[in-house]
């Protein structure tokens, strides 16, 4: 068994006070196996879906250690690695392993592994059995298939979202083949939607930001977006009828799906990708322009090593607010009450 | 004023006895403005969206007359026309005019349009204003342009239900991008989904039909599917997981889309065309394997003069029953109780 400090759930995941939710412990990881890398976590994003887990929304988890974007430093290597060396800087993000053989990971889609892919924190080990913890600690060890060479150029700190966010929304855009010509809308500018504007922008199309208020229209511009349209005002909704070829859904709360699907164009489609819980829709809203509404989850290997590389050719990186892990409570107090742009990384070097 | 005979609901479209919610009544058409044609009806299919009609389901309708699916004789013309003479033989659907300019419109997809296309029955038509009356009459009048010419060979009485039931399954396998190696599926083996067989095993792909039964697995092979799959039979199910990039789920009543979601494939599509009401989805179905949801509703001119030429050199129409007019009232109530194989079409000439 190896140690290292973490950041752990105090009462099994259900905190009521997210400043205090956390605390410092030490956390034990696995000794290498033939094929697994230790990495020393440099820079780990705080994913929405981390606050669900602290609040024990998803499930409540014994134990819990968030943190599935991250990015550090290979320090050991298992003797039948062949992809790094320590010294190498690398990515992790939302699985660390999957079953291999089913279609899906067949597919390179491991994130959809029929039997349920390892989750970063809060799964499984399919080996030992033991839980998964996350990145909100200074070391992982990880089979190395389900890591990634970072692409030099971007900055370890900044790329540490692109393991969730970024991938979560580049998928989705691929499976539609957003380019040259496609009209993309971001509802919702927070951790997912920063970087999807910035993708979508780099990927040739015209992105329009849907938002409740004109708070973030300059950084809509600044972004990559051509404008920023007000869900509140049904002049400017009216006029959007039919206008999308995709819309990206990244708003975390539950939110009526009509509006959005007015402004989707013929055969075009709404990814719902911030709030994936059970949905009343109105089927008639899908009839009258033959829309789809799908939804989308991370990515697999193949996935996540494309968009690594995209994002490194046209140096896209989130925007983020960088905080010693000490500050995690703050971290998360912040981006429960959405005050945060556009996410915040902690800097894993003040647990030694 | 023409005027001619038809069948119309007894009590504005709110009758409990289906036997008798229809009685014969004389019907007045419009005379004909320059661009209309009129037409005898020959046959008119008995659809669903009758029954629902007559049942009041969607919006009860003062002096309903339903059939929105039928083909017919053009008797006289407008002025203007320039497409039909008399003696031709031509098809109608559900709609019979649309506004001609918004988007849905000019991208041939007049039953989208923004306005409202203008029912066949049911609706109000747009010049004078007067309700719409359908095809369970001896003579329609419509504008030449919603009007179609019936290919040679195909049977003008089991043509008829190409017109909605047929357009209904035939747009979204188009979407679809439905043709060799495409995997096919079909729920509910009724009026649409006989068609929906046909059509897709002509078109090139290989069809399953989703059944809670085995008794239609003799016709399911004889209208061209490979075979059927037993909805409830677990072990069969779970085979089928992830196999289907399309479902056309043409079933008619309310129903858990979970089971049928998991046997689509990786970026796959469940089309409901049989029951587009409020649903609330399993967003987590759609998330693995990036699933869509869609919905589509008949057709555009452009889809239905592609249909109705691909039908005729396929020798493809509807395995119909075909009743006297005067047996509507059976019809429907067989209907309702799913007892045809597959589509009753009504022969009008016992209007005279």
């Amino acid at each position: 068994m190896r140690m290292t400090t973490g950041w752990q759930g105090t009462d099994g995941g259900t905190a009521p006070n997210l400043e205090t939710a956390l605390r410092r412990v030490p956390i034990g990881r696995r000794d290498l196996r033939d094929d697994d890398i230790a990495v020393q976590v440099d820079y780990c994003g705080v994913c929405h879906s981390d606050l669900h887990a602290v609040h024990g929304l998803i499930k409540p988890v014994e134990g819990l250690v968030p943190g599935h974007e991250f990015t550090g430093t290979v320090t050991a290597i298992g003797p039948a690695v062949t992809g790094f060396a320590p010294g190498d800087l690398v990515a992790v993000g939302t699985i660390v392993d999957s079953c291999g053989t089913c279609p899906m990971c067949q597919a390179g889609q491991e994130n959809f592994c029929y039997e349920g892919a390892t989750s970063t924190y809060g799964g499984t080990d399919r080996v030992d059995g033991t839980p998964t913890k996350g990145g909100y600690s200074r070391e992982y060890v990880l089979r190395e298939k389900f890591a990634y060479r970072l692409p030099g150029g971007l900055d370890p700190a900044a790329a540490a979202p692109l393991m969730c966010a970024g991938i979560s929304v580049w998928e989705p855009m691929r499976a539609e083949g957003t380019g040259p010509g496609s009209r993309v809308a971001v509802a919702g500018l927070g951790g997912l939607g920063h970087l999807a504007v910035k993708i979508a922008a780099a990927l040739g199309a015209e992105v329009t930001v849907l938002s409740r208020t004109l708070d973030k229209a300059d950084d809509a511009r600044k972004l990559g977006a051509a404008g920023l349209l007000l869900t509140t005002d049904d002049t400017q909704m009216q006029q959007a009828r039919g206008q999308f070829d995709l819309i990206l859904d990244t708003i975390s709360a539950p939110h009526d799906l009509s509006p959005l699907l007015r402004t989707v164009a013929l055969d075009g489609t709404l990814s719902l990708l911030g709030f994936p819980m059970p949905t009343t829709v109105q089927i008639m809203d899908l009839t009258y322009g033959r829309k789809k509404l799908t939804s989308s989850g991370t990515g697999g290997r193949l996935g996540t090593a494309q968009m690594l590389a995209f994002c490194a050719e046209h140096a896209i990186a989130a925007d983020i607010e960088l905080l010693p892990s000490a500050r995690v409570g703050e971290a998360l107090t912040r981006l429960d009450r959405g005050d945060v742009r556009y996410r915040f990384v902690l800097d894993l070097s003040d647990l030694g």
